[in-house]
């Protein structure tokens, strides 16, 4: 089997043998944001289709490949979802000489109605079931951070946090940024930062902070990256924390990212792990090994 | 007496007469940005030389033109601070036919002990004091927001609020910006952003809810920008409520914005009043008016 994890902005091909082990993998930066006119099939072949002459005829995709604006829309599940939910709903896409399938994105509402949607993220959470077992919490820290509750072997419910593209955008296009010297990691500014989170005021009131620091010399402006970054996460995990109180966290994804956030739960007490970062293959391995191949 | 509200962007002359009342004014797109090489006189020559020539010798100052970056820093007095101890901490700047001065801002630190700085609100409270009286609640919405309170006839403390700048940066920087179609005012959207700021889960969380409610179908694209709009000045109110309750709130800034933070203050069901947009000016000739000119 062939398994691609297609996302915006990566593509990361995989061969398969029977056993689900990886046998030779493939990345290329052709995300589906860089695909036009749709010709995601001169894709694989440009980086599978010699598998595909070698006798490889199952190709299982996950991640943004699956969205409006990738190949073809798959379905979106509803939670809760097993594993098993997800291997008997793939969206199939016509292609010459293989079966092409999709796996489901999951969709669910917060706890006052406003939804929720994961694509790509399901695939990785399928990939370290095994390792957490029936219950437990997943975050995948990043762009749109994910926390993802598992209950009874399936996905219960999950929440989204926008900090790393709020990082972006506040430390690119802000009067913070203005102000920031580099982008050297100072671990004190970054648990100023985490500590800061917790005071009175909110977000809003906590981001100017980061600059009267400075103006007042009770900060260098080398240290307001690290400050500024340990201010947001340290609001997504205060408030995640609350949300799914008393578990222990899981962490999938860079392992830079994933260590920084197992250090900061550490802070609030919380027990944290940081797991398989290619949680997406593993994924693609056991779903593909439930499905149905002609 | 010349008074000049000087900004980052804008640049406003007043000619003021002994009562204090306005007799010309002038305004022009030269805040202290847009002045090269400290040429900060050739521009007040070139606004206002004909009143000097005319027989003007005092120039009064406030705003960012006392910052680092303008012509002269300016002091920072710190809270509590009365008009009398604003126009005795004024600082002198050299310039020849006439006696100028700028006015101080001011210094005080959050609950939890970060600094917080205003100037130029400093000026714009001064004006509108004589209505407040002793005590009261000042708003002044925008890039950074600032709530001041007066006690005992002087500027207690007052908080900063990012939300005009955090506002431009996440609606033009990030994903809920390539959602956004326009910017037309959707009051019902609007508060639709305002009541989110109220749920669960802080405002990293609720950001990504403005790109699933469209996803979902939920909200159509065209409500997104004032979605996000009382996403975030809805944060900002429900904090600043908490850090200053059961208190009318007075509003100067641009009408517009003031009209919309009194409605959204209806909703929560404070007293919300819009006060004088040109509090500057008034400002300028009441600390004016106490100082002992040559």
């Amino acid at each position: 089997m062939i398994g691609i994890d297609w996302g915006t902005s990566s593509f990361r091909a995989f061969r398969l043998g029977d056993d689900g082990a990886v046998r030779e993998r493939r990345a290329a930066s052709r995300g589906i944001m860089s695909v036009a006119d749709g010709k995601f099939a001169d894709v694989v072949h440009e980086f599978a289709g010699d598998w595909l002459k070698d006798g490889e005829t199952q190709i299982l995709l996950s991640g943004m490949i699956g969205s409006r604006q990738g190949w073809t829309e798959s379905k979106a599940l509803p939670c809760p979802a097993s594993i098993d939910d997800l291997a008997q709903a793939l969206t199939p896409v016509p292609f010459d000489g293989a079966q092409v399938f999709i796996v489901p994105g999951l969709f669910t509402h917060d706890a006052d109605g406003v939804p929720e949607f994961i694509r790509g993220e399901e695939t990785q959470i399928a990939g370290l079931l095994p390792v957490i077992g029936d219950s437990g919490l997943v975050c995948l820290p990043g762009t749109h951070s994910k926390w993802v509750q598992i209950e009874s072997g399936r996905i219960a419910t999950f929440t989204t946090y926008m900090t790393g593209e709020a990082f972006a955008a506040l430390s690119k296009h802000t009067i913070l940024g203005r102000l920031m010297k580099g982008d050297d990691v100072d671990e004190a500014a970054y648990l100023r930062g985490v500590e800061r989170s917790a005071d009175a005021g909110g977000l809003l009131h906590h981001l100017f902070g980061a600059r009267t620091l400075v103006l007042a010399g009770e900060m260098s402006e080398t240290a307001t990256w690290s400050y500024l970054s340990g201010l947001l996460i340290g609001h997504e995990i205060r408030s995640a924390s609350t949300t799914y109180p008393d578990e222990v966290v899981h962490l999938i994804g860079e392992p830079h990212l994933c260590e920084l956030y197992a250090h900061t739960l550490h802070i609030y007490d919380c027990e944290a792990v940081v797991r398989e970062e290619e949680a997406a293959v593993l994924g693609l391995a056991h779903i593909g090994g439930l499905v149905q191949w002609n």
